[in-house]
């Protein structure tokens, strides 16, 4: 049985999402039918022209409203310029801000070096960073990409562009996760966290 | 921090679709923004306006294209009109029609007997199918809504309505599903199999 076009078409557009195979795909598909026709509409329209609305910031390539030239975190005269946090995507600017600890300010770098998928330092955001330090006034860089092969070999590679400019360059600590089991910890963690222990204050 | 207003706008859409929480919203919100262009404009153009693109086969109630009276399966003469499977959706007619061993025709209740939630009998397509029935020339109607607290009501009731017109009532057998485990399997579906064991062939 062939579905009405319509709704093959949405199924294969929701199938392009990630995480989205092609039984969800149909039950999100039927389920647009079935909702209030608002659900949909919301939708569409949020998607419609999206990339037109948004921008990335100037001096961290964090995204920001369009027609912003810098993000209201560079423009915070509150936030401490002196310290940058370098991370993968604008996700982990989300992730940082929720925990409230962090008073500095960030670089985005947009993406992981990634030579399988061709994703060279070029493509990153890594010049502006080196510039932006080495411009003065940042004491230290928190790399703080992901804990995996990409996010390190991405930190390595920044870590040895920004060592002629003597800045502090740190990394996100490694070890077991809260409410983690140590049982259950896989052995590059938990070699980690034995690496990394710390004298109990 | 506060996001971009689109980008908020967006997660917020995203959120309030069914198995999609706040975290996987905002993964998907940024997807949008790496992805190319034509990834939300083609799922943006499927969502506008789908409810008027797609009609209900005014026989059995299953989804067709906008402007036709009745599905293919309907009009499909080589399908056997004698035998009538029933089911809780259009999800369901896909699901059946994917094993191909199915050659009679469907009837899509558009939901099951739920008292909870104020879903009763008129709620649902029950009575066309018992005027259908009642028109004569069906021999056999399989009811095959899911093997649930609902479905089960669901087939029960219509069932009673239906003892009167002189046709084969059967319904889907329980068991082990293949694949399965029988130390893994629930003891409901343990049960149904010890009750509905088979001589071997």
């Amino acid at each position: 049985m062939l579905l009405p076009e319509p709704i093959q078409n949405l199924i294969n557009a929701l199938e392009r999402l990630p995480g989205i195979g092609p039984k969800s795909a149909s039950r999100l598909a039927f389920y647009f039918l079935r909702a209030d026709e608002s659900l949909s509409a919301e939708l569409a329209e949020s998607l419609t022209g999206l990339k037109d609305k948004i921008a990335f910031c100037s001096e961290c390539f964090n995204i920001t409203d369009a027609g912003r030239q810098r993000c209201e975190i560079c423009e915070n005269p509150k936030r401490d310029a002196s310290i940058i946090c370098v991370l993968e995507d604008a996700l982990d600017v989300l992730a940082l801000e929720r925990i409230g600890a962090f008073q500095g300010k960030y670089h985005v770098l947009q993406g992981v070096l990634n030579p399988i998928e061709g994703i060279g330092p070029d493509d990153l955001k890594i010049r502006p960073l080196v510039e932006r330090v080495a411009r003065g006034g940042v004491r230290e860089v928190i790399l703080a990409t992901n804990p995996s092969m990409e996010g390190d070999a991405t930190a390595l590679y920044i870590g040895q562009r920004l060592a002629a400019l003597g800045v502090s360059v740190t990394r996100l600590a490694r070890g077991l996760p809260m409410g983690g089991d140590l049982e259950y910890a896989d052995q590059s963690t938990l070699l980690r966290a034995l690496q990394g222990r710390q004298e109990m204050s």
